[in-house]
């Protein structure tokens, strides 16, 4: 059953050096977990008006469980992990979703 | 543009009454929203063992932003609002996201 690893970042102090650090640098260290599927980035707003509560949301797919956490264990894996000091100081939280969407009639 | 709402909801004391007031009265509320597309639920989990920050995160999709500001205003926006109070008192954080997912080369 696919996976999907949920990084919910916190908004960060300098948006622009956030944004500039996670395409040029963080961005293709992920592109380089093994058995990633997909990547999905997306930008929040808050509701109302009001600012979000987080900043932006990117999205990891695998096909497994055992997928994710071998990536979480590979090179680009450490070295991603040990990037989120460079840019995302401001926090970020990690989840992890089964891909078992639950359909309107549930 | 597309949009989702995104609910994240805290972990309930008691997940078992927030899972069938969420199954029998607040998904029903919600899926009364005029202008919703589709509607997705996750469970979450924590990485390498440790709690989850959230429970479940609920995903409401739009076709605009004006159809979500609607459905908010609408009977079943309200009531779903004030129906929170009776199911999620450990907190909810909502999120708009405009679905522009940015690819792998953005």
């Amino acid at each position: 059953m696919a996976v999907r690893l949920i990084a919910l970042y916190n908004q960060p102090d300098d948006p622009a050096a956030f944004d500039a650090h996670y395409r040029d640098v963080h961005g293709p260290m992920v592109r380089r977990y093994p058995g990633l599927r997909d990547m999905r980035l997306t930008r929040t707003d808050g509701l109302g008006g009001r600012p979000p509560a987080f900043y932006l949301i990117a999205e990891m797919v695998f096909d497994s469980r055992d997928d994710l956490v071998a990536a979480m264990a590979s090179e680009a894996g450490v070295e991603s992990g040990r990037d989120l000091r460079n840019f995302a100081a401001s926090g970020v939280t990690l989840l992890v979703a089964d891909d078992d969407a639950v359909g309107p009639g549930a």
